[in-house]
């Protein structure tokens, strides 16, 4: 897989990759930027979010649950001394749906975590990783209401 | 640093971060998407290109080098087998300019590789990243002439 950056003047990149997308990098007006796109550390855990949450999605909707919204949020803690490496992350994620199986979720997460992405296989060998999960039941009208929460340790 | 992943339907996500900015994540027809933004993965390849990218600008242009145009290229290898990390890359660094000094592109190369990039840290962790440059002299009009090319091991 190939994935380019072509300098646009300052700290602005156009970044693509072999999907065909283009998406702009940008920097802080401390480093000599223009807050003009995403700093790229920022693409990395998106990569990682939306790796675990394609698998998750997937998994889910081959198990028949009946999911209305769903998110992943990663929050990664970074080092604080140069290169600033992300050294530990929480991975959290947010289902609603109809009658959702907790057991259900709890396995697509665990397949993502254990087996099929290759984000978290990655930051797995750097870093301790969380995984915690909150179920709603989607009520209709924009409401919604907690069922459970958790934090899930896949048995690696 | 928080990321976030909104499910949108099928295999497509509204990506945010921190710095305020979207970009849409998809997936292939064949895994149940409808190709319609980035793959997860290439997220974190272009987090890696953009990360030692802006390294390396900010450093030539420190040095006063005269940069004209610069990109960077990152082939990432992956595994045949689930999950499919990637398993080794290469980074392509191609700078044009007028009287560009190679150690100065070697020394911002190596300093990116070893002291600020976290992304190159948490890689070079993982599997082996070749760094390759080539400059270019820039004769104006479009026109550019290639004067040097090599392969650069940091001295880690």
């Amino acid at each position: 897989m190939d994935a380019k950056v072509i300098w646009n003047g300052r700290m602005t990149f156009d970044a693509s990759a072999d999907s065909g997308f283009h998406v702009r990098l940008g920097a802080e007006p401390e480093v000599g930027g223009d807050n003009d796109g995403f700093r790229p550390m920022e693409m990395i855990a998106i990569g990682l979010a939306g790796c675990t949450a394609m698998d998750v999605i997937s998994i889910l909707s081959k198990k028949r649950q009946e999911v209305t919204a769903f998110e992943v949020v990663v929050h990664a803690g970074r080092a604080a001394e140069h290169p600033k490496v992300f050294n530990q992350a929480l991975i959290e994620y947010q289902v609603s749906g109809r009658s959702l199986d907790e057991q259900a979720l709890l396995r697509a997460i665990e397949l993502s975590a254990v087996r099929y992405c290759p984000a978290q296989a990655m930051f797995n060998q750097l870093m301790p990783i969380e995984l915690h999960y909150q179920i709603y039941e989607d009520l209709g009208e924009g409401q919604r209401t907690l069922v459970k929460s958790g934090v899930f340790t896949p048995a690696v």
